[in-house]
C-alpha cells in the first residue's frame, strides 16, 4: 500500500534520524534549558526580523493549541474561529477543557475573514450586556487551513488590523507551516510581525514529532512555561525537540520540505485535471481534495491509501490526498499513472 | 415608567414576602436541609408522578445550569443545544468554564428538532474518529425558548426517543416554566418523565429568587448536593428557597401566575393584530417580539420599558414586551389603550 | 431549642425585611445595575478611604471566594491559606475546581503568619524549577478566623509587607466581619488600604443572604461583572443585595450587630471562667469554643442547638456556640443560668 | 562532567535507536492504532496475568498523571497523595488544573501508610457535612516514591484493603518502576492486581520518551482514548512509543535495565557506607541520597553533575546521585574511587 492518507504516516526525515544517533551518549540538561533548544530557537529567529521573539518547543499539536490558548486567555474570553478550524472540530473539546468558549465563524474554503472578525469584535464592543457573553479575545486560523489553503499576505495585514482595533490576540497553527509557506507569500516574518503566536509544525513537516511556539508579543512570554509544565507540554528530553527543529532549520530543510511535497501534489493535480477530474476544493498546497467515482475510488483503494472526506452525490465522493516529506518519486509517478489511466 | 421588559424587574409575590415574614423569628437548620426544602420538594413531587425523583433549590440560572450539567458530564462530553439557546449565549460561557463544548445546532423558532439531535448523535456514533471528537451527551432545551415558544409534548416525545437511542440525557432549562406551561400541552408530569433533568424557574415566576431543580434520573442524582457546594449554589439559608416554592407551590399558585401573565400577553397580541402589527416570532407565552416602526418605538418608550432586540430595515425593528406575575391590569390596560391609538 | 449552633440559622434583622417589603412593589433594571446597590456601595465605600474601590454584591462566601480568586489569578498561581482556611476545609475544593492549587500554611489559632507567608513566597522566588511548582500569589485568610480569632491591625501591616515584597494579593474572608471588627483594632479602612480584596459578609451578620466584595486594586476590578455572571454569581435581582447592605450600613447598623452579638458571646465566656470551664481556644468573637464534660453535653443539649467539634480526651468534648445578630437576652440569660447551675 | 544529576539526561538504549532506524520507512497508522502498540501492550500484558487490562502509551509523566486522574474522577472528588508527592510538589498544579484538589497527608520516607488512607477515608465517609468536603477518591503512590524507597508487596495489599473498604482507586506513578521492581518483592502482575492503574515509565528507564498507562479496572478503560486526545497526551505517530516499550518488553530489557542500575548504585552506596558517609533516607533503588560536607560537595562538583536536596546544618548538606539505564561502568568507577579517596 502506498500512503497518501495524511503527511504524520512515517518516522522523520533521515537527517533528523542520524542526528538523534549521532547525540545519543551525550548528556543534556533536562527541560529544554539544553543548548540545542537555544540553537534551535536561534535559527528559527533568523527568520523572523523580531528579536525579542521567544521559542518554545511543544511535542504535539493539540497541546500547543490549548496549552498557548490557555496561557493567552483570562476565564472570561473566547476564541474567534473557523467553523471548521482544528480546534473546533478535532481537539476532543481541548480548548473548552481549558475553561474558554469557542465562537465558531462560518469558514469558505476553511478560511474566515477580517470582516468576520471585525463583526465579532464589534458586537462585543457595542454590546450593552457584555458581562453576560463571552470576550472574543484570540483569533485563532490555521495555515494551511484544514483544507489546504493559505491566507495570503494582504489577508493576513487585513486580520492583523481588526485585531489591533479590538485588542484580540492572533494565533495561527502552523502544523502544517512548511507546506502552505511554499504557496502562499506570507513568510516567517510576516507571521512574526502579524502574529502574536504562531507554531511551526514538525510533526507533519519532516520531524518525528514536535511543534515550535513562536510568541511573538512580548506581553504573552512571561511565565510560558509554567504552562507547558503544567499541561504535560514539557518534554523532560527537550533537547530532541531542540535537535530536530535545529536539523529542520540550520540548512533550510524545512522549506525544502515543504517545496518538495507541494511540487509533487502539483503534479498530481495536473494529472487530475488533464483528465477532468474536479476538486472540491482549490487547494494549493500538500492536500488535495478530489472528487472521484465511488468505482474509481475502490479501485484506486487496492494500491493505496487516502482519506475518505464526504459523499458527493450518489455516486461521487471526495477523497483527500496528501504528499509530504517522505513522498517518493515512484510513489508520485504511480499514482500519476493511474489517475492518468483511468 | 412602565416597565415590561423582562419579567424579574419586581420582589416578589406578595404571598412571598408574606411567608418570609412570618418565619423571620424561626430559626432553622442550613443548606438546605430544614422542613420548607422538603415540604416544597413534596409539592412539586405531587406534580411529577416520579417518587424518586429528587428536588433541589438553587438560586439562579445559570448556577443551576452549568451546576447540573457539569454533574452529569464527564469531560469529553457536550451538550447538544440550540445556536439561540441561553447557555449558549447569554451565560458568559459558564458551561465552557466547566470544561464542556457546546455543540450549537440552528434553531428554528428558538427551538431544535428531534431529528437533528438524531444527527448530532448519529455522527458521533459512526465516526472513525471518536476519540478526537466531543461526545453529544446531553441535549438542553429551554422552556419555554428564548423566544417565548414552546415544546409539544409530542414534539418532547420525540426528543426523549432520539436520547434512549444515543444514549443522551435531557435537560429541560425552565427558568419560564410557568408560562410554559400555560401554553403547551406538556405538564411537570411530562418533564418529570421525558426529561433526566429539568428546573422550574422561581425567579422570572414570582419568587424573589430560585429556581428548583428536578433530577429525575436516579443515575443523575448522588453527590448532588456536592456539586452545589462546590460550584456555590448551596444557599446557606437553604429555606428560603424551600419556603418561596412552598408557597408558590401548596395551593396552585405557581400555575396561577403562570396562567395570569400569559392571558394579559395574549391580550396585548390581539391588540396588535387588530391594528395589523407584526410579530417577529409567534409566541404563546409572556414574551412577544413586536415589530414596530421606528418613530412608534420611539414614543412608547416615553412610558413603558421594553427591550430593543434587532434591527428589522431602516425604519422598523423588533422589541420585546414581556408581561409577568407582577404585570397590573392597569398597566396592561394602558398599553392595550396605547397600541390602538397608534 | 435554643440555637447557638451558628450565626445563619434565622431570617434577617427585621430592618431588612421591612425594608425588602417597603419596595417589592417597585421595579428595577436587573443584574445589580439599579439604585440601591449603588447607594449600598457609597454607603461603604463612606467607611474605606479608597474612593477608588469597587464595590459588588454576590449572594454565598463560596462563591464570592473562588469568584474572587478565579478572577485574580493565572492557571499556574495558587492560595496560600491557613490548613485551617475555609477554603481548604469547607468549600468541597471549589477554589481546585476553577483550576488553582491551595498551598496550605499549618495555622495557628486559625492564623498564619507574616512570616510563614515570606517563606512561601521566597521559596518560589529563589527555586530554580520555578517552572515546575505553583506560584503562591494570592494570599487568603480570614477574618475572624474559622476559630473566632482576629488579626490585628499590625499582624495585617506585616502581612501586607510581605505580600509587597513578593507581589502576592490578599483577599480577606469577611464572612463574619462584623464580629471580628468588634474585636479587632482593625477597621474596614484597614482592609481597605492593606487587601486587595476582601468581603464584608452579609448572610452570617443580619442579611437574609448575600456578601459584599470590596476590589482595592485597581488592577483586579475590570470585567469583574463577567466572572460573576459565569459562576453564576451574579443576581437577577441584584437590588435585593443593594437595599440589604444599604439597610446595614446607611446607619451603622452592621456595626451594631457585630459589637452586640460580641458582648453576648463575652458574658457567655466570662460564665464559663467563672465555672473554671476551659477554652479550646481563645476567642474574642462570636464564635466560643468550649472544653466540656460529655455529660454536661448531653445535659445542654436537652435544651440547645449547638455544635460538636472534636474529642479532648474520653470524657471531655470541644463544642462550639455562636451568638449572632439574632440571639436574644433571654437566650443569653438562659444559657448563662445553666452554666452557672452546672 | 559526569552526570548523575538524574536519570534521563541521555538519549535512549541503543537498542530503541535501532529500532526506530529499522522502521523509519515504513509507513503506519496514526494515534497509536498502529501494530507496535499492539506488540508493546501485549508485551507488557505478558507480565500482568490480567487478561482485561487495557495499556495505553503517553509521552510524559505529569502528562499521564493528570490525564489518568482527571478521567478517573468526578468534579467533587479528590486525591490523596503524600506531602512529597510528585503530583503535589513538582507539577505545577496539573492535578488542580483539571479541578481536582490533592488532600496531602505527611509522608514517611516518600511513602503513605494503610493506615493513614483509613483515616482518610473513614473521615470523610462519618462527616455530617460531606458535601462540603472533598471526596478522597483517588490514592496516588509513587513507586519507587521521590525519595527512591519502594513499597513492599504486603504495604501494598494492606493500601488496597482499605482503597477496597472506602471505595477508592489506586493509582502507582512509576516513573522510574524498573528501578522500584528491582529492589522490592513487588512485581508488575502485583500491580495489576492491585492497582486500578499504574505507569511504567520509559522516559526515566530508557526510552527517549514515553509512560505506559496500565488500566487494571475497567471500570476505568471506556473513552481513555477520548481523554488523551483531550489532553495533547496521544501523540500523531503512536507508533513511535509502541515501538520503544516493544523493544523494552520483548526480550526482557526494561528488567535489565533496571538491575544494572540498581546494582551500580548499591555500589555507591556501599562506598559511602566504607567512608561513614552518612544518608538522609534509606533508599534501595537508583537514587541514593547523601549528606556530604560541603567542601567535599563543592569539590565533587568539579567532576560530577549532582542535585543539591536540602541544608543540613552549616556545614553539611544533603545531595542526589542518580544511576540510570546510561550509568557506565567507568562513570560508576571514578565516583567510588573519588568517595574512596575522600
Amino acid at each position: 500500500m502506498i500512503r497518501f492518507n495524511n503527511d504524520y504516516n512515517r518516522g522523520a526525515h533521515p537527517a533528523i534520524l542520524e542526528a538523534l544517533a549521532a547525540t545519543n551518549g551525550e548528556s543534556y540538561s533536562g527541560y529544554g534549558t539544553d543548548q540545542w533548544c537555544q540553537a534551535a530557537a536561534e535559527e528559527i529567529k533568523k527568520h523572523l526580523d523580531r528579536p525579542q521573539a521567544a521559542v518554545h518547543f511543544l511535542v504535539g499539536g493539540t497541546q500547543v493549541n490549548f496549552t498557548a490558548i490557555a496561557a493567552a486567555l483570562r476565564p472570561f474570553q473566547g476564541v474567534v474561529c473557523a467553523d471548521s478550524g482544528h480546534i473546533h472540530v478535532h481537539e476532543t473539546g481541548a480548548v473548552e477543557n481549558t475553561g474558554h468558549k469557542i465562537l465558531a465563524l462560518p469558514a469558505t474554503d476553511g478560511k474566515i475573514t477580517a470582516r468576520q472578525i471585525m463583526e465579532a469584535g464589534r458586537s462585543y464592543v457595542v454590546s450593552t450586556v457584555r458581562e453576560h457573553i463571552t470576550q472574543p479575545k484570540l483569533v485563532y486560523i490555521s495555515f494551511p487551513t484544514e483544507y489546504g489553503t493559505v491566507y495570503t499576505r494582504q489577508e493576513l495585514e487585513d486580520i492583523r488590523s481588526v485585531c489591533d482595533v479590538y485588542g484580540m490576540y492572533l494565533f495561527v497553527d502552523g502544523a502544517r507551516m512548511a507546506y502552505g509557506l511554499a504557496a502562499s507569500d506570507a513568510t516567517l516574518a510576516d507571521f512574526a510581525r502579524l502574529a502574536d503566536m504562531f507554531t511551526v509544525g514538525g510533526t507533519k513537516c519532516g520531524a518525528l514529532f514536535g511543534e515550535a511556539l513562536v510568541i511573538a508579543n512580548p506581553e504573552l512570554q512571561p511565565d510560558f512555561r509554567s504552562y507547558m509544565k503544567q499541561n504535560g507540554a514539557m518534554l523532560a528530553k527537550g533537547w530532541l525537540l531542540g535537535l530536530q527543529f535545529y536539523t529542520l532549520f540550520k540548512d533550510g530543510l524545512y522549506f525544502d520540505i515543504g517545496r518538495g511535497a507541494v511540487e509533487k501534489a502539483m503534479r498530481l493535480r495536473a494529472a487530475c485535471e488533464r483528465k477532468g477530474i474536479g476538486f472540491y476544493i482549490e487547494s494549493p498546497t500538500n492536500q488535495q481534495f478530489v472528487i472521484l467515482e465511488n468505482d474509481v475510488i475502490r479501485a484506486l483503494e487496492q494500491k493505496y491509501c487516502f482519506e475518505f472526506e464526504s459523499e458527493i452525490d450518489d455516486h461521487r465522493s471526495c477523497v483527500r490526498f496528501c504528499t509530504s516529506w517522505a513522498s517518493t518519486e515512484a510513489e508520485i509517478a504511480a499514482l500519476m499513472e493511474d489517475i492518468d489511466s483511468l
